[in-house]
């Protein structure tokens, strides 16, 4: 039996028992809410993870990237939505394939974007689903009026080899309602079904269900509990699961201790502090090198010595779980899942 | 013969004209100062750099790792410094071991450290040298004076299985001179030899001679050129080798362009803007997403559509590699190169 205290540090660990409270506490809002879970798996890219969400009901998941979603279809899963604009001739082929072996939707916002993933799947019969992206207020990417968009879903419906399938916006703002009612009557009028309409953020769940989407593309709600997204103040250690175990490496310098996870173990987005400290919240990691975390302990009730032990509850999961090539799956000490953090690096 | 053209996107492109102008500009420098170059490796974790950086007269290499330097060690590289406080039993027994394979120098500041590493390395044979961290000013890791100094050293001395060798400081300060002398005097007078004092910083090359550094950890020259140390004003093309090959995926929200390259792929390190853009250094990258780059293109000569290839000069050459699995090595458009960034990942 493989006990944490036997785990080399830095480690990425994930308690189970919380993580699961958080899949269950997920999956029963939406149930309740009558809306679809396809859940993001970009902070976790783990195919066993992937599954439990479907096992709790998911009808589906989302990928960021291409990459990703091929190491998913790999590992069983055969309901993918990739909200991005798949483009150039390596990806559209390899997208065409991945549609010949399971479901997959993509969103675009171009009808470049359409004539790329068209070209390869007609040629080998395969069928696209697409989904229009609505920019409705984030300005990243996105048609810009329901014109566009009902214009664009035209031209999609005679593309061969796609399906035009729906609507997609990110993140899911009430304001966006007028924008998404006006572009479903005006496919509708051009004949064509929106069965579809995807709406995205952990927290935003009934918010996508007032603006009439029939999913929603949760993600962060595995690592930091139910609504709770990043913000420091809102990071409560018993709906986090995830944490990075550390040693104390160095007490040199006074009134600061340093631990073996920097910007390239924990993250090197900013924050103050970077993350929580477990074992004495009263340690505040308020610098990062590159392998050091820089810990202010003039506050702590503890006194730390080199070699003691240290969990940190990343700030931000999704990032620290990109740099890491395994996760520890542990339940009351004891080490019983190895997960190879399968998508992390599938860069294209 | 593959090309340039041919690469999927992103990709991360390591010009090799420019960095091998880079590497030889660094050995001259070196040389003519009359100080040895001990090449950080952190900045790429390639093993065929760092022979490449031996090759070119670097008399060992640094790795800010125990995993690191067990990469280099196995593909050949045999005299390696960690600068970095190695601690717990797992990380010790490893270093002793890899300390029988090659010559391993490490820096401490405790004797807890040095406690640690001396038990497994007389337990089977291995001399592990030791260099002292000294706190110069940088209040991350390191003694605080040099009366702390010589009794530490003093204890290494004494340690079964350690070899105390010298000093480290990093990042190398005119304003440590006094600290570094007397520490060097006192440890003499303790009768014990002091034949390595390493400094740091790509830059400050001059800085540690002055200071009476036998060596220095210059390390992000292969990236940025010279001195240029990560500052976007800087950034020059044709001193910067390393480049994010990206694709235009949307050009729906006016003035603006999203490339496929954001937070995962360039760095979750913030810059304004995040990175230099070849093409038409007129397109500034305001945002950055997981996996979307936002590039404001309101001042831009040239106009960029969906399916154009966008090279990025990433801001920070490090952190940016340490979020890739491969990296190609390209000259003239032909890629001569394709390299796992081996390092990339041993966290621990």
């Amino acid at each position: 039996m493989l006990r944490i205290e036997e785990l080399d540090t830095p480690s990425l660990i994930c308690d189970l028992d919380v993580m699961e409270a958080n899949l269950k506490l997920m999956a029963e809002r939406c149930r309740a809410l009558g809306i679809a879970l396809r859940p993001h798996t970009k902070s976790h890219k783990i195919p066993a993870l992937a599954h439990l969400q479907i096992a709790s009901g998911a009808q589906g998941i989302t990928c960021q990237k291409l990459g990703d979603a091929e190491v998913m279809a790999a590992a069983g899963i055969d309901d993918i939505l990739i909200p991005y604009n798949i483009v150039g001739k390596v990806k559209t082929e390899r997208l065409a394939r991945l549609a010949r072996q399971i479901r997959v939707l993509v969103a675009i916002d171009s009808e470049a974007t359409a004539s790329g993933i068209s070209a390869p799947a007609s040629e080998i019969g395969a069928a696209v689903g697409i989904l229009i992206e609505l920019d409705t207020g984030s300005h990243r990417c996105g048609v810009q009026n329901p014109e566009e968009a009902a214009a664009l879903a035209r031209s999609v419906a005679r593309f061969p080899g796609l399906q035009f399938t729906g609507l997609m916006t990110y993140p899911s703002r009430l304001e966006a309602k007028p924008f998404i009612d006006r572009t479903v009557a005006l496919i509708r009028q051009a004949g064509l079904e929106v069965s579809v309409i995807s709406g995205g953020g952990t927290g935003l769940e009934s918010v996508s269900k007032e603006l009439g989407c029939t999913e929603t593309r949760s993600g962060s709600y595995l690592w930091e509990g139910g609504s709770r997204v990043g913000k420091s103040e809102d990071l409560h250690p018993s709906h986090c699961p995830l944490r990075v175990l550390t040693v104390v490496v160095s007490t040199a310098v006074p009134g600061q201790m340093i631990l073996d996870a920097g910007q390239k173990t924990l993250t090197a987005r900013p924050g103050d502090p970077y993350g929580y400290i477990v074992e004495d919240p009263g340690a505040k990691i308020r610098g990062m090198s590159m392998e050091h975390g820089h810990v202010d302990i003039r506050e702590c009730s503890r006194r730390f010595q080199v070699g003691d032990r240290v969990s940190v509850i990343p700030l931000h999961g999704e990032t620290t779980t990109n740099l890491h090539d395994t996760m520890y799956g542990v339940r009351k000490g004891v080490v019983e899942a190895i997960w190879k953090i399968a998508g992390r690096g599938r860069v294209q």
